[in-house]
């Protein structure tokens, strides 16, 4: 199987690969780069992931996440966050905005709380050669994990700032739906607002509690090709992670999630 | 407690409630008005439900629901639904458009055929005396549901045709995370696109499949007197139908349901 130069593999697909093993298997597979989450590389070592990514050759193509502006220790947090991207190489912070203050019914309050939070980041991010991505997340997490819910919010949220530390994510799952995604993709392009394009694919019926319904490639109704196709026309150039939480996929072993996760993506987006 | 004159409690809020129960328990509660669903009053019977609410005094704010343009038989379906609508004097025929044919990802094209079919219904609805509610429903259920997924969307479906028989469905349920919700419904209000206001709450975790996470008013995080205000300040009078599918609150009495519901409402919506 030939891996396209622009493919990256997004370790939340395999969860429990551990680190090592997925670097091998990426390697063999002749997979150019990964995406990586702060959680895993925290636990099998920061320096140490950092070291094994850099020696076996993969580029690390994001960082998730930062965001949470909902938490008390937000601030440092995300600069903590920042600093852990830029030790890995990573170029893309993401940011997941979190959702509704405990008991809070106030959504204006807390968007207008992420635009300034990640103002107060903007210096730090700048400095660390980080550029942060704003995520709009599906409208059905819009009270508990993400108050931004559209990719024209995500670029409202982005305008204050200059573009080359403050873009936005394009994740197929969570926009797919939105019948204004194409004028806004066009937005983004223009503005020089897209940092990371992400792929997983929409399938139906949800699991209890939403999180793990993402499908690989091919196995839902997202018009993944087509959505590849219109960041490339909006002057996207740059990696194509695909990212899926699902805990059937999650519990086969790293490599064949791996190589399903290719077939997927030769067949459907590339 | 005193019942507000435009409160109407939808039947979906105490599904297993029999209908003659139902009606007594609104009479005697002093609710002047019910939503009734297709499913239910076919199986009291039709005529039998129409005579039993008219005797009884209340008025029937809805009918659920016609659409699912999707299906092979959507024409005469509708029609019957409309007819359905009449004979229980029912102003509003909320519509509900249907996902994805199966086996297909163009969602463009499900959108389209939602407009054109609602222009097929127009002269038979506009005859009848019933008027067509597009209902936007969450983006989580574009797929298999309704590929209608923003008030924007259904106001631009609505578009063509005369307002007096088409409107839309503002249910804030799905529509509460849109931070273009405000600007649509003083346009809605404009355009006299307004049919319906329903009300539910969103809470969090949802359940498997999703559709039965509606919340009680108060439940969840929704500003819901801002949108009875923001609909009221765009022109609506209309009833305000408390609507909330969830297994659990379906497992208690009719009566004592809809205690629950006129207490939200007072509480949170008045």
């Amino acid at each position: 199987m030939t891996v396209p130069a622009r493919f990256s593999f997004n370790q939340a697909t395999a969860k429990y690969w551990p680190i090592p093993d997925l670097v091998a298997g990426c390697v063999a597979a002749g997979v150019p780069a990964v995406g990586l989450w702060r959680e895993e590389t925290a636990a099998h070592g920061l320096d140490k992931t950092a070291a094994l990514v850099r020696d076996a050759g993969l580029a690390v193509t994001s960082l998730c996440r930062g965001g949470f502006f909902n938490t008390p220790d937000w601030y440092d947090e995300n600069r903590r966050a920042i600093d852990e991207a830029a030790t890995l190489g990573a170029p893309v912070l993401v940011l997941v905005s979190g959702g509704l203050p405990e008991g809070s019914r106030d959504v204006d309050a807390a968007r207008a709380h992420v635009g300034e939070a990640i103002g107060a980041l903007v210096p730090y991010a700048r400095d660390a050669g980080v550029r942060l991505a704003i995520e709009p997340l599906h409208p059905m997490f819009c009270s508990d994990r993400c108050v931004v819910s559209s990719l024209g919010q995500a670029l409202d949220l982005a305008a204050p700032y200059p573009s080359e530390t403050v873009g936005v994510v394009v994740d197929t799952y969570h926009i797919w739906w939105d019948d204004q995604v194409w004028a806004q993709i066009d937005r983004a392009g223009r503005e020089d607002r897209i940092a990371s394009f992400q792929v997983a694919d929409w399938a139906t019926p949800l699991p209890e509690g939403v999180l793990l319904g993402r499908a690989l490639p091919g196995d839902g109704c997202v018009e993944l090709r087509r959505f590849r196709q219109a960041v490339e026309a909006a002057g996207y150039q740059g990696p194509i992670e695909v990212e899926v939480f699902n805990a059937e996929v999650w519990a086969r072993p790293g490599q064949e999630i791996l190589e399903s996760t290719l077939a997927g993506y030769l067949a459907h987006v590339d």
